[in-house]
């Protein structure tokens, strides 16, 4: 299984909006077969590895990272072709949260007389694709919100410049934590001030990345209720899908690749439910929250995340500087939202909190 | 040498102004003789240990955990005692940063014809009384900035409510450092705020500190450049003694136990620099600043500090929170003070964050 595991690693950045899996198939104690699913519409890792056995498989255990699945997709089920080329045990780390298969294809298993068992090493394989599994259990994508900021919560001198807070370090593994995304989310505000181009760059990478040819772009999300932002700016220069979302229409003339959605109005300002609803429609399993103190700030108050990244530089920016997050003014402590730290880590000269909420 | 540490700790937290020394005897692999310098005015380390070994220190070698004294103090050198008493070899765990004594002690022995060595386990030593070290050798004590922030940065809500933001275990380490403190400074900002004690509450300190009877108070030392605090306040009730800082004299009538002293100015405020110079005078060793903003980042902008101690809640209290530090408007980044992580570690649900100087 951690061999299917390393196997399935291999496709994280590419499978989109499929989850990432790995299969190996064992007979007498040798591996006959090996397989990993590449791509949304190629074969799923069982048929690679099916292929590779050959007759092998017959008799042979089989061990995925994920349930076989049950149904007709873009390619037939994999429970079925297990079961056609005469495996005679499946182990599975665990069963696809996917509503479509959820136990099924284990069942499908059964009744054709294989031992079929599940949750070895199954957290492990949660970890590889937590996005796929946070949207099939929930119906909503994975949210992670980043920030960067001094020691202070600094992100911003008065006068709006912030360029660099964060070593290279720390901004190379938020490249990587765009690249796990399905979609990157920023803010009118951001855009404004930074003029960012909101893509992955792979020259820009931590170096243990090996990046497949194949690897997905993140949809990038430009939250724009006023319509401020003009199509010279540079995150729309490059030929990548945007989604433009705001609660108006546009008085632009947008190129082909950017999406001009419209969306629903909450207190005023576009509804972000609607915005996720969206993302969760078009199979985005993970987003990343990429913006300033009022967006981010939105999205927690909405309670639309769950893991807020912070990269916190070893730096004093003082009391002028601009804040972290925008949230409404508590009278009492009792009203301040408590977190849990999930992780720390030092990212070169910085460090990475992962928070996530305090009660889970 | 490892137990001749251990035996120092134990002084630790009574020696003051003095470091924490052990000192073992041992003769023909045995340990014959053991102490520790317990409180300023009783004897050092190497006479108890002396004392026990009695004449089985003739030969012996003798482990301590800083150079043996050669001046007369309140007590005889203990360079002397040693050789008086027929130590043949003296192993050192690193030479006395004592500008009085600085290698004198070890001159001493070797020519008496004993065997002196230093630096065994050095760096356990000197971690031992930072405190001291720093005052011998930079003329001023060690000087730490406590802080507790949300992490993005928030001491207080817009309305002034701060009570709590750390949880019990930081709060618990607070009293730790304030025990290790020879002074502990604040400001009138934070006392007329939340009317503190500032003294050590032995029941409140982590459980593994074993306090002994002996133990120092540090001083708690006040600034109140403008006179705003009377004598009502709960600090001043605490019969343990205070210095109030101010650059004009009081208005009232403070009791025994107030010291009021006055100081220079510097730029219409208290001058810091004349503050610690008075605290180096009454031989403190080490300073914790538990402040509010405005003096934190005054001892920040003036260069008198050692260590930054951040403990950072994992709570969110939003932009319109009250600041870590005051410090000058920067207008670029390069302006912005930058240090370095030294340690980053869990306390309780919080984490406490030390920074140094980025160059050290």
């Amino acid at each position: 299984m951690a061999r299917a595991l390393e196997l399935a690693r291999r496709g994280q950045y590419s499978t989109h909006p499929n989850p990432a899996v790995g299969c190996v198939i064992v007979k007498d104690g040798e591996v006959v077969g090996e397989g990993f699913h590449p791509k949304a519409g190629e074969p799923h890792a069982e048929v690679f590895a099916l292929r590779q056995a050959g007759y092998k498989a017959i008799g042979a255990t089989a061990y995925v990272t994920l349930e076989p699945c049950s149904h007709y997709g873009r390619t037939p089920p994999c429970a079925e072709a297990l079961i056609n080329l005469g495996v005679s045990r499946v182990v599975a780390a665990m069963v696809d949260p996917n509503p479509q298969v959820a136990g099924r294809g284990m069942r499908m298993l059964q009744e054709a007389g294989i031992k079929a068992q599940s949750g070895l090493m199954e957290a492990e394989s949660r970890a590889i694709n937590p996005g796929f599994i946070k949207r099939m259990e929930s119906g909503r994508p994975l949210i992670r919100i980043k920030l960067a900021a001094s020691i202070d919560g600094g992100t911003a001198l008065a006068n709006g410049q912030s360029q660099w807070i964060t070593g290279p370090e720390a901004r190379a593994d938020v490249q990587r934590l765009r690249l796990e995304s399905g979609a990157v989310i920023t803010g009118a505000d951001s855009v404004l001030m930074d003029n960012p181009s909101m893509n992955v760059r792979p020259s820009q990478l931590p170096t243990h990345i090996e990046l497949p040819d194949n690897w997905h772009h993140p949809l990038r999300v430009v939250v724009d209720g006023q319509g401020r932002l003009s199509p010279d700016l540079k995150l729309f220069q490059i030929e990548q899908p945007i989604l433009l979302a705001s609660h108006q229409p546009s008085r632009h003339n947008w190129p082909a690749h950017v999406d001009c959605w419209q969306g629903p109005k909450l207190s005023d300002k576009l509804d972000l439910n609607a915005i996720v609803a969206e993302l969760a429609e078009r199979q985005v399993n993970s987003v990343l929250v990429e913006s300033g103190a009022r967006l981010a700030g939105a999205f927690i108050a909405a309670g639309l995340w769950d893991e807020l990244i912070v990269y916190q530089a070893p730096k004093m920016m003082g009391d002028s500087s601009r804040g972290l997050v925008h949230l409404p003014e508590f009278s009492t402590m009792s009203e301040v939202p408590e977190f849990k730290f999930k992780d720390v880590r030092r990212v070169g000269q910085d460090l990475r909190l992962t928070l996530v909420r305090a009660e889970s």
